[in-house]
């Protein structure tokens, strides 16, 4: 089903020098589009705290497969019993809530903002964009929820039929919000929904439903600090070397990604609230070096 | 240097029956203190955000000796590079930022509320008092720094002289603000300064300095939600049998902790603020069945 | 089917007693049956060898779900590449070969020999009867191959019609070897061609064929220094709290058991040299104070 | 001290070419030297077992910091206690006996045999001379043991005093043994002395003492099948460009090389036994495409 209003692949081969960040907020930068939230924009996210109400956008962690988990051996000290945990994941992937690191990914061997793949990632970790360089800042601006998922007859994005930016803007119609500079979105694509009509469905190896790569435009045009998303970029993109979807944003823009939110209690919240606006903090856990960590995004109403 | 102010080691056998909070909010109740954090307590918490300046609270967590942690083998996928983490961690103990859950501590074999320590945790997890029963709630509320090493000499609580309710209440007197059932209290004992005195010094080997067993007392007086605290409990605690010293709250009291948080991002912004109240959110990671989580707390101002 | 050949509840009760070891070595020793082994028998294993042909009773071991797997990050260091693994497991269950410790299974709160399990065992290892106590010795003795599955219709044993001693007789008959003290037996029930015709057999979970527990008494009858078997224990056993199976020749016997081997090559090893006797050796990795280890069993010719 | 003995640059940067081992064996090998070990030298290896005298040669591995280690929760089952390990080890490094798969290091991109790293090395393992190659031929040969250390006044090999091809000689001679091709050589250099002396050296970090980059020249003399040593190789090499030193011998020669074996018990039995040649047999774990795996070398005599 060629879409007419999609781009062609010469369109998206000038993707990178048109969308591109680098330099933008100077050659040392590696806060990439969080620079975009400014204390004004903060200002008007925590104008937005009015009940306090506070909602969790992860997701649960179950044990095996998605990480290694074990309850260690119990030790008596005395009257009492104590039991620690050992756990272990790799938490990129299509479970785990994380932000990505600008490090996560490089394009033609150059990370955001034009520096070594190879000299800048080892096995001790990063030293050019790695988690560390947003630990001072944080994700902490304005939230806007997008429910894709809302008015797709299915109940979801389905494989074949990416969400557009024109899905996107009609979807910030309906939220009564306007978009600017430095605002997180949320968007829910209904990967929970998804996944549950499609238990044979396995990340990486079955095509993914999701954004189509043409966003990429509309995260630029928005100039959007962040994306926090459920069901993530559709693979494959159907363009050649682009295999990575909107993940380029990564590279190209500069753009923090939240992987794998859970909107679905943000859907109800939203909806009993009134209004599809609220203060949005996301903070990662300290990982020194790395390439992201989990993190517990949450929206405050 | 025995301390006529201390309690003998018959008052703290009574400990364990008069600080007791089992049963008070039901005999299912797995929340613990943290029914204390009310709506009410909620509101004027969110009350406290005026600027939205936010701090963090965590630790960075380093790789080695703290946790294991792997930069994975990097993909070329097309014209991208991109690299992944495993990371593997104990969180428990002295260095990462974490969420205790009520399961962590059984007294005489029975965990907060009387359930069987060995009935309900094992090798999958815990089924009574995992970190899970907190995931809706969370840790939001009114926030209280009290800054206990900024009246020590030393510039930290040393071994020996450990952190008495009196001292608790003078950095109350000190902070300005009258504390309340739900609050959490920010205590800072400096921990970043001791370890930096005494490079020698070996957690859980040496002897630990910090608050006295006393202070379950207090905690259990001012019917605070939460602890979050840098230098935690004095060990040995120098009575027989309670050698798990402050930690004895999660079986007694049903009490949160948030240990090994940073507080000296706080004790200046509070300096700046002009304040020592804000609001508070400590979210785990939402690790089902858990014995605890690393979390990432914030302080809103 | 009940089996009138196969013992009572009564009878198995006794077993405790009857076949015990416990101070046949005396009350310090730590080897078990291992000490059946002796110069004399390992000479005549030394004498079997003849060609010098070397058979593997190793299993592949293969990534996720058995074991944990990573090539590390490569590292470039002037003109080479280098790159590491790192991989972590846990040996005991039902994929990786490896020797049981003794301490891996206490009877009422007992290892072998009489030493508790609360006492000896905890977070950093056993010290009573660990993985330690072979190190010397190792087990290097004469092994005889017991072919079950080769007698069976089905080409291996099914689950609710389990091994027998009197089973065992006829393979030894079968072999044309008369077993005798310090023999370490290689039991071929047939496990790779039972998981092959049984894809949905999940193991823990779903009904295990294997050896019933009156073998024990055969063990103990014929005093064998050790067993290497493929697909070990029936569970459940049939016998109310005897759920350990033919597993309680550890705690029982003090015998040392080789789990999960792969007796296949040596079928037709034994085939191609007209004989089911052979030197054996079965070297577990040195893993300090653990339950168990890793091994790497060999038949030599 | 320079050696007139010692080759010049100019003289290692033929290295590659003058003793390479590519094709020797046909353009699909993976075997490299081990297809040294004949027939032949296996039957003139086993005529040496007279006694049955079996010696480990691999090292205690001990937890922390050499391997993450875990006795997990122990399970109640019925009448017994059940408890399992986890453990977790890169194994490459210098505390942990094991063998080096041929993928383990690459000369300007290349894997022995002329294959590609990037190619052939991923994070799910390799497809090129992976361990698995030598899983059905194993490294069972003749053993000759060259003790370097007992003629060096020290006790040990020095850092800046590195073992060159005539030291092996001599060392030969004093074995009183002709080496051929197919022999395996393990070579005591006198590491746990060495460590012993040096408390504060690090491995990877302080310069190593060990074998000159030019006994290279003397493993393609002697054309060894494997080596087996305790303190491998002396670095830096002293040589621009060779820094790995004589593991160098892996993409070159495509040698065998049984890193961090304990000789001590060796050399003592060698002495009692009054010869210094065995049957020797190293069999690593079956890690299906791993770059080497844990094994347990013995000598038997």
């Amino acid at each position: 089903m060629p879409d007419l209003a999609l781009p062609t692949q010469d369109r998206v081969e000038r993707y990178f020098k048109e969308l591109n960040n680098w330099g933008r907020w100077g050659n040392d930068d590696q806060l990439g589009t969080l620079n975009l939230i400014t204390q004004a924009k903060q200002l008007q996210a925590q104008q937005l705290i009015k009940t306090g109400r506070t909602v969790s956008l992860a997701r649960d962690v179950i044990p095996r497969p998605v990480y290694m988990y074990h309850t260690t051996f119990p030790s008596k000290r005395e009257r009492v019993d104590v039991v620690l945990d050992r756990f272990d994941m790799v938490y990129h992937g299509f479970w785990i809530t994380h932000v990505d690191a600008l490090c996560h990914v490089a394009w033609d061997g150059e990370l955001y903002n034009g520096r070594g793949f190879a000299e800048h990632v080892s096995t001790d970790g990063a030293t050019w964009c790695s988690i560390d360089a947003i630990f001072t800042k944080g994700i902490t601006t304005r939230g806007v929820f997008l429910d894709i998922a809302a008015a797709r007859k299915e109940g979801y994005v389905t494989v074949g039929h990416p969400v557009t930016p024109k899905e996107l803007d009609e979807a910030e119609r309906r939220a009564g919000v306007k978009l600017g500079p430095g605002d997180v979105v949320v968007v829910r694509s209904g990967d929970e929904a998804f996944r549950k009509a499609h238990s044979d469905w396995v990340p990486r190896v079955s095509p993914h439903p999701g954004l189509h790569l043409s966003c990429l435009e509309w995260f630029r045009a928005k100039d959007i600090a962040a994306i926090a998303w459920d069901m993530m970029d559709e693979r494959p993109s159907g363009y050649h070397g682009f295999g990575m979807s909107t993940h380029l944003a990564i590279p190209f823009l500069g753009l923090a990604l939240i992987d794998n939110v859970d909107p679905e209690r943000l859907a109800k919240a939203c909806a009993e609230e009134g209004r599809h606006e609220f203060f949005f903090t996301a903070t990662p856990l300290r990982l020194v070096g790395a390439t992201g960590a989990p993190a517990h995004p949450l929206a405050i109403f």
